[in-house]
């Protein structure tokens, strides 16, 4: 009790130190913000520009390289300052034009199952068939044997926990057998892994994502299948053994160049120290990246918009970066944090968004209490706009690296209503439409008026 | 500033008055009333069972009976207690099968507009052609003379506004058109009127509802034309004048017999004193009254299923009610608050879900400054969920009437995120489709706990 007791007081008396001038002048820019974002917002008619003109953008593609044009383009087309590109080398791998699945009844019958490859897996090298030996978790295949798994291919069909409130933590605990699942099969002698999507809706839309080999055993392909064909699969297995049979023709190439892009409004006090906000730009290569993330990034760029529309002018450099190459490598993330230590930049807090175009509920903090505690004074002036969660959390993975660049450095996560993420996330049902207006607008008024505030708190 | 502390001590001292460990009993049974809404829940397949089996359901319709035997149905399923059902007289008015509208341009081409007649409005009576007038809105139209308006077809454009982040009061801000503007338009000499759909997208569904007349002024028809449509035609008034065509054969017939439908869970401690929880049964006649008000009626069915389910025995009667005739005549709320009035009932508090089956957000109180105080004590339990709101608002209008029979009587609204709402509300899209699963089974999962906090805070 003393806990709540000794946290609503302290809540207050920060309150007190703002003074009610300075409170009233703060609502006034964030009503300006909300009304410039819901009614002259610019937010819709990108982020469609970015799925149909653009559309799906894996790192290395000819169309994550027009993204990066886009982005160049539109920022310089917002006249925002300092427009530039930074240049990374990412990963290459396709998709390629083979991806199917069947499995065989016992009467001879062939049913068809909806799956994607996971990203980075080699191919099939023609069609693969084998007996196909279900587990429910990653840890019940670590726990089994070679005899069990030996020239089979391994089915991980473990859900998503729909008890988790937070979707992202029911994500985090199946994280590992799209990651993990060709490394722990291929030990016991496994020929292929096809896992259960990392996905809440029982439907047909396989989700793909990233996954990784170990040089200690051999590589083998892994696929993600529909939830829906999971169900079916695992009742056709309850019958008896069954025949798996794959062909898919996916292949990692070179690594190629790219670029994180970026653009700034320049710090009017302090034009040497940099508040980094940004979302991912690549996406996978099934849907539109609408979500994932999309939404993201015109967030920030929106938010950036936004301030300078209204002439709202920061005290720090708020840098907005379109990271290349989250989704598998995060090349650009790492890139970024060692590029701007190189340069001798001063950083002093980075904002990032990558939960999907969803409405807005708050942001979380990765940093010590006292950036906690400051965020938690905006509760109040945001309450009116449905914010109210600010909490210890996560950044991101594009902002996360600069940890290690910038000792101390606080990094926020904006967190929009986590329901639907995985409805899309990593799958052909990501795109444009799935987004709604009002909700995106909303993100990128949130992430303005966060910027606007944060800009005002640091020294 | 005061005030904030004076609250915030308040809450702290509120929560003081409730042990420890009663605290954690509560929030374990509140843990697991969300676990079965979404791990076992029923609430989906109920819902697309209403919408689907039995589909839109009007007043007075083959459809509204078929509802109310489902319901009746479903709730001796369920094995509730006191399975009733009390009639009431409710309109019965019938779209017909004509319903079309063009503009003719100035070189003679015919546009078609998409509308539906809003519910109640007469027919034209064959082809109604004639000069269309614009106005921005209804006061415009009131400010008019009859030279302006005599003999054309009123084009009431008012667009809900954008800037209104709860998109209910978007909603308030423009429900006079729908309701008033046949009369308005009537008392200036009109042949007929059209409005925009009161809708925040830009799209293709016209959005019907209820309107009514005043016999000091004829009757004209009145139908409401998807945004689109409106900007179309009214950027097709810039050119100059334009014709109008219409064509609906809509009509009021008598009324007809129907049912509000009713179960219980029998109180432990107070049998005799009933907290009402409902929503409406009946929806408009376009689409499948899946967000209103199928939502809320599975919310609330569902809330007192997974009570029984859990074996929580409530200490006073809680009593689910299916209202009929929420959308046009208020028959059902009317005659219930009369019906247990008459009856000799006590009521305790009344909850209402009819704002849509979207991500929890918390719970509007219409009562005493007590009785906000007391829901605003389960903010910390339901923190976890997302539930942040606890403020003065609005019950809903099936449990309006209860005011009248029970002074004093609290009622609470369930406020679900409201972004997405007007997107489907009355229109072609409000179909079972656009309810996501996680989002309907969290609302469940909150009127359940709120109602558990609920009986037991009361005497």
């Amino acid at each position: 009790m003393r806990t709540i007791i000794t946290a609503c007081l302290f809540i207050c008396c920060a309150y007190l130190k703002v003074s009610a001038q300075e409170l009233q002048k703060d609502s006034t820019i964030i009503r300006s913000i909300f009304d410039e974002a819901l009614s002259k917002g610019k937010a819709y008619a990108d982020l469609r520009s970015l799925c149909k003109d653009v559309g799906a953008r894996l790192s290395g593609s000819a169309q994550a390289q027009m993204a990066v044009e886009w982005s160049e383009q539109k920022f310089k087309q917002y006249g925002f300052d300092n427009v530039q590109l930074q240049p990374i080398m990412v990963p290459h791998w396709e998709r390629g034009t083979k991806e199917v699945a069947w499995y065989k009844t016992k009467n001879g019958d062939m049913v068809p199952l909806r799956i994607l490859a996971l990203g980075g897996s080699i191919g099939t090298n023609g069609l693969l068939r084998a007996e196909v030996v279900e587990f429910k978790s990653l840890d019940d295949l670590r726990k089994s044997d070679e005899k069990t798994v030996k020239g089979k291919i391994v089915f991980l069909n473990q859900p998503m926990n729909p008890n988790d409130i937070v979707t992202f933590k029911a994500y985090g605990g199946c994280y590992a057998i799209r990651g993990e699942g060709a490394v722990e099969g291929a030990r016991l002698g496994a020929v292929a892994v096809v896992i259960r999507s990392l996905a809440l809706p029982q439907d047909d839309f396989p989700h793909t994502g990233s996954m990784h080999y170990d040089d200690s055993v051999p590589k083998i392909p892994a696929a993600a299948l529909s939830t829906n064909a999971c169900n079916l699969l695992s009742e056709a297995l309850t019958t008896g053994k069954l025949e798996l049979i794959l062909e898919m023709d996916c292949k990692d190439y070179p690594d190629v160049p790219s670029f994180n892009v970026m653009a700034e409004i320049t710090g009017s006090e302090f034009p040497d120290k940099i508040i980094t906000i940004g979302g991912h730009l690549d996406s996978w290569d099934a849907g539109e990246g609408a979500h994932d993330d999309g939404a993201g990034v015109i967030h920030c760029m929106e938010a950036l918009r936004i301030l300078k529309q209204l002439k709202i002018r920061p005290r720090h450099t708020i840098r907005v970066v379109f990271f290349m190459n989250e989704e598998n490598g995060n090349r650009g993330g790492q890139g970024y944090a060692q590029w701007v230590k190189e340069k001798g930049e001063k950083h002093v807090a980075a904002m990032e968004s990558d939960r999907g175009g969803f409405s807005p509920r708050g942001f979380d903090c990765d940093g010590s209490e006292s950036y906690l505690k400051i965020i938690q004074q905006y509760a109040q002036l945001l309450k009116p706009y449905g914010i109210h969660h600010f909490e210890k959390g996560y950044g991101g993975v594009d902002i996360g690296p600069l940890k290690k660049s910038f000792e101390g450095i606080p990094l926020f996560g904006f967190v929009p209503d986590s329901q639907r993420y995985f409805d899309f996330h990593h799958a052909e049902s990501d795109v444009f439409e799935s987004v709604n207006k009002r909700e995106l607008e909303l993100g990128c008024a949130s992430v303005a008026a966060f910027v606007y505030l944060l800009d005002k708190s640091l020294d």
